[in-house]
């Protein structure tokens, strides 16, 4: 491998996810030296996520390395490393242990989930943004049945056995169906003194209805589908309150052991380093050509980026538009090298699709609206389509065929971390 | 499930590995009430837990929930919990929270490697026994490969790609293959800057052989195919000292960034509430009827048991031991509530067996000795039929065909915990 020339521009693309990704893949091959920098070494396939909490499937099933992803681009190397903040002036992005120089940056650190002023309510109710929020509500899930199975306490096992989701958006009703379907299908006849299916499954939203991007047909249909599945839907409410005993929404205290976040998300802190004007939830409030106020060689895209010139809100923080605004950035990097101008990004938006459990979705394809198992079928084709890697897809279609038929999930552990598994000495 | 009569005999099982899960199966539908109690929700297939942390498989390829594997047999409960010791006079098992009541106990809490008397390495050069370990070894060893990537000074890069095993037992062999399988093929093509088919395994070991326990033919025929994979083999020498820069062997200093310790196991400290002998390395001096002095009804079985009066030497630490010890306590049990008395233990070898990596393996099969190939299906072989669970069966053959025939890991993730997963604000 040769080192860059200082002829050929080099362009840093910061995350890789699916705008990062996308903007990766549009780029090899062409006259430009990349340097994808994330700060996992994998690309993690996030729609999917839940079924990782929930004991479907397992992490190194939604997630694939990007060396092996990027391994036949010859123009592009990889970094694993913690981007700390971007000096635009200098053209350089601040690492935890280095520094790297760019001609033209792409940056794609996405989002985290916020609380809303209560960051002490993190330990609490877990949000799942990661392969290990997927792993540590997996393990919480688990042991409150667990815990629920060993004490007598009444009200103290009715708690275990009660699952408090807060926020009714697409992750938020996916949580509260899986959990359902845990509870009254996989573990049903695993335990002596619980019965799982007893479980109570609470989604708290303060919408006057779930999933509020969706139209309201859909949404209805939702609402429908998450009480055919025994799930207590509280919507117009908010979670005022949350302790290790429960959570209070509106004047009711509900006593429960886990609690779930999936209400609001907050941009990566790095977008603040630009300089540039941020929105109430940190994204970085791009121009029109997804770059930002007088550096057209920096492309902000993805959940970091807003973007309202199309339809007078921010797109929505979806794979699709990520994935697009990624193509999009890469093909502007590509004109200003050739002297051509940077092009307005446009949104094409095939539609939003949203599942609950088996049989159980809704689609909003534009055209035309699905529910239950049709929505269903759309939900699981679409998705098992876009897995990233062959071998991701087939393993994960062998897995969801084998639960589907057998009402059984295949990775139902409860893990630790390294440290905590130190023994008493002997 | 109604509670348990006073007149049911009580059995409680600690430990759902190999030898307490056989137990459990064979007294299934007997008229006793069985307790299982493991600190895991999980029983974990240990052999291939080498897999795991070598990325060709998932945590969850190799464990199956007790649960869902004793779901059927009702005179059965299942208990989540940290055993802390035994009081064979009450005949109580006390628990971090809690306590039970036993009439019979099957005491199979296994071993977890020991560092002869340097607790402070385990830190250095974690040991292979459970899925945690697993998971940290596998992020270490593609943690190394990424900062060589990212490093100049080329001897911090050397350190970097460089790999000892401390302990040239069957789980040392198989590490040591494993990881010079992934640098020369898995990740051949992925890196930059460094070529990682160049990095060192070096396998240290303290006998003047690999894999002492084997016929002396294997034992060469092993060496040779460990030098056939690059790995240097370093035998009838001990590690004298281990810092995070490397290892002292002998006269000489390794600098090495990764440690793998493979040597010496201490059996579970429960044994030495028991009150019965114990050996030097912690397990409990066991009757020839399994049972510890003075108390049948107490049955001591698998990595835990010192049983010396078949072959003059302690029966190895290997799961055909400990399934057969399971079924044997069991058998006594029964026979002790039918009044009869409990019988000696015969081991039935059928045979050893390691793997070194793609179609190499040894395997003594008591009739005939197999090197190479043949070695290798054999053990695949046995290792595909007694994978616990239809599931994990499939899921891992799929996994393994695919490695095999495109080079390709599956489940190449750098995880972190939970905790360590936090932002920094923004």
């Amino acid at each position: 491998m040769e080192a860059a020339s200082p002829k050929i521009p080099r362009v840093v693309i910061i995350g890789a996810g699916f705008g990062g990704l996308e903007a990766a893949k549009k780029l090899s091959g062409e006259a430009v030296q990349v340097t994808v920098v994330d700060r996992t070494n994998y690309h993690l396939f996030q729609p999917l996520l839940y079924q990782v909490a929930t004991a479907a499937l397992s992490p190194a099933d939604i997630a694939a390395p990007v060396r092996a992803i990027l391994s036949k681009c010859e123009n592009m190397e990889v970094i694993l490393a913690e981007v700390q903040s971007i000096d635009v002036n200098a053209r350089k992005v601040k690492m935890v242990d280095g520094e790297l120089d760019y001609d033209y940056l792409i940056l794609a650190t996405g989002a985290r989930h916020s609380y809303f002023g209560h960051p002490e309510w993190e330990k609490l109710a877990p949000g799942l943004k990661s392969l290990e929020d997927a792993v540590e509500i997996r393990r919480r899930i688990l042991m409150a049945f667990e815990y629920a199975e060993k004490i007598s306490d009444e009200a103290a096992r009715k708690a275990a056995m009660t699952f408090v989701i807060i926020g009714g958006g697409p992750t938020g009703v996916e949580m509260a169906g899986a959990i359902a379907e845990i509870a009254r299908y996989t573990l049903a006849k695993d335990f002596r003194h619980i019965d799982p299916s007893q479980a109570r499954v609470v989604l708290v939203e303060s919408e006057p209805r779930v999933l509020a991007a969706f139209p309201e047909d859909l949404q209805i249909s939702a609402m429908r589908q998450l009480v055919d599945l025994g799930i207590e839907v509280r919507t117009g409410i908010h979670a005022t309150n949350l302790s290790e005993q429960g959570l209070q929404v509106g004047d009711e205290f509900i006593p429960c052991r886990v609690k779930i976040w999936a209400a609001g998300n907050n941009a990566s802190f790095v977008g603040h380093s630009l300089g540039a004007p941020i929105d109430r939830v940190g994204r970085v409030i791009v121009n029109e050509d997804l770059s930002i106020p007088g550096h057209p060689e920096v492309q902000v895209i993805g959940d970091l980026a807003n973007f309202s010139y199309q339809t007078g809100q921010p797109l929505p923080g979806v794979s699709p538009v990520a994935m697009q605004q990624g193509r999009h950035a890469a093909r502007n990097i590509l004109a200003m090298i050739d002297g051509r101008k940077p092009q307005r990004f446009w949104y094409f938006d095939k539609g939003s699709m949203a599942t609950i459990g088996r049989n159980k979705a809704v689609a909003d394809l534009k055209l035309v609206h699905l529910s239950g198992i049709p929505a269903w079928l759309a939900w699981l084709f679409v998705h098992i389509i876009f897995l990233v890697g062959f071998r991701n897809r087939l393993a994960v279609l062998f897995q969801w065929a084998w639960a589907y038929f057998s009402f059984n999930k295949g990775a139902r552990l409860i893990t630790r971390n390294f440290q905590s598994e130190q023994r008493p000495p002997a």
